[in-house]
């Protein structure tokens, strides 16, 4: 049994995270299903994006399925997505970008780096600290290490370590972590990294690195899938982990019913992977791609169909 | 007249600076050019890969003319380009990105945020700060807008205002002296920025970031123009300015006569550009296209011909 908390958020996240939910729950009929209310709607309306209570509820969580948020313009809540990440120590954000002759994972420190929050101004100039710390570079190494073990057993490290003692030391940490478990290493600068995955994005399977550079990166490699559109990423903490489609809350199209629900579901194929659930995380796959294959899409793929047409024939399809 | 400092450097450098040297000459015959010797090679022999008078002589240099440099092993020799930069203060950046139907500038901010050198190690982590001074701002930002305004007009600040306050600063001084201007000003989030610019690499004209943010976005922008090997670039202080090809030394193909000049020449080109003899510039890209049309290329480019006849055949077309 697990405890799943969904927070579809703003925008189409209450669009897409149903037909996701349905996909959830036609494996897991039994688990617990506990949806939140934040982000842009919630501030708007009650003055508080995350309410304490709320992160008390996330923080209880086994799973939580996580819609899009629109940033309030309000600045003091200018990230509840960051906010979560830190609150419940959510250190590793992996990216999947999988396509014609590649199968990549991005695994990106979520928790410091330039994301520290260390900041300050002085007189005539502003300052952010970059903290790579021994512990949360090791537990990242390790992380990355296990899934490269569990996969085609390469590891890339991106760093900048020629231009930054930071990062050498992040480097020097993922090494020794990666030796252990005997799987080929690869280290490369980030900006000839980035370039390098998108000429020969064949070359790669599990990229680890600190957490701007992952941030640039995983959307650089979008661009080897066609965008941001169908990526879903996760978010794992030591004893649970958030799912979140990488698409934003998408004000354009919201309340069409033509938002495309396949980030949101493949965010579910990845929850199932991540619960030990394999078969059934390349179930769901599968049902996506039948589905695309059959033409049953949204417009942004060049179909016709609803967001609610393409969640019934994915579920359909299982 | 300029007194021209030529710096061919490692690996390829003496082989496809020469060819850009008689490009230069052919135009500017007169002005005054003085070798200096520099790099991994230079180390091995005299243990100082850029000594002080190097130093010196670049300092009174009008214009440098840069091959590239093989990292000595030894750390303390770690960037010869890195403290070229600091020392001569050469704290615009520009690389120009352009094909099929897109004609980018990128002006990355040379001098500071990552690239500051403040860092320490305490017990158990190591620190690098991020400084965004307000002076480094203006003056890359008035750079940048003044590129924009000799162009189409419109200039792109790429930042992570949302996560780091250092960029809000930066954002904030760059709006302020766009919009002195008058040219068009667009923010974006430098993740999303990478993407947007693979994908719609037209919507962009003169593109301004700071340092790592900026070596990040140009590598992913050479995807464009397939790969690094074509692309030239300018490192520009106040009173002098630093012309580099952006591809490396190249160990691999030195020494059979192979290597490609063409992005050492297009340095030329920006050079002519920097001194304002726009004209000239624009003849020896010509004379690039029409050299490549007639199919005398390096093998890189698929071709048989050798470094010497591609630089000969480029002479011939101005
Ligand atoms: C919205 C933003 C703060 C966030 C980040 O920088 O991490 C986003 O780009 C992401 O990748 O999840
Ligand atoms: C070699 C390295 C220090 C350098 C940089 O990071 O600036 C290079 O990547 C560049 O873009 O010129």
């Amino acid at each position: 049994m697990k405890r799943v908390v969904v927070a579809p958020g703003d925008g189409i996240g209450p669009e897409v995270i149903p037909p996701a939910l349905d996909v959830l729950k036609f494996f897991h009929p039994d688990w617990e299903y506990t949806p939140v209310y934040l982000g842009y709607e919630c501030w708007k309306r009650t003055g508080d994006a995350l309410s304490d209570k709320t992160l008390e509820t996330l923080r209880k969580a086994d799973l939580i399925l996580f819609g899009a948020i629109t940033t309030p313009p309000d600045p003091k809540y200018h990230s509840v997505v960051l906010r979560i990440r830190k609150e419940l120590d959510l250190y590793a954000n992996l990216r999947p970008v999988f396509g014609e002759g590649f199968d990549i994972l991005i695994v990106r420190e979520n928790t410091e780096g330039l994301y520290s929050g260390i900041e300050w101004k002085e007189k005539d100039r502003a300052c952010t600290l970059r903290v790579v710390s021994e512990a949360g570079s090791r537990r990242i190494a390790k992380f990355a290490s296990a899934c490269a073990n569990r996969r085609r057993r390469h590891l890339t490290i991106g760093n900048k370590a020629n231009v930054m003692k930071s990062d050498a030391y992040f480097l020097e940490i993922c090494m020794e972590e990666a030796e252990k478990t005997g799987i080929s290493i690869d280290k490369k600068y980030i900006d000839a990294l980035v370039l390098d995955v998108l000429q020969h994005p064949s070359r790669y399977d599990v990229i680890v690195t600190t957490n701007i550079f992952g941030d640039i990166l995983s959307d650089a490699a979008a661009f080897l899938e066609g965008g941001l559109g169908m990526l879903p990423s996760a978010n794992i903490g030591r004893h649970q982990a958030l799912f979140e489609p990488v698409h934003g809350s998408a004000p354009d199209i919201t309340g069409k019913g033509i938002a495309n629900p396949i980030a949101a579901i493949r965010c579910v194929s990845l929850l199932l992977k991540y619960v030990g659930e394999r078969p059934l995380a390349i179930e769901v796959e599968r049902a996506i791609q039948k589905t695309i294959a059959a033409g049953i899409k949204t417009p942004d793929l060049g179909g016709t169909a609803t967001t609610d047409e393409v969640g019934r024939e994915i579920l359909k399809n299982l």
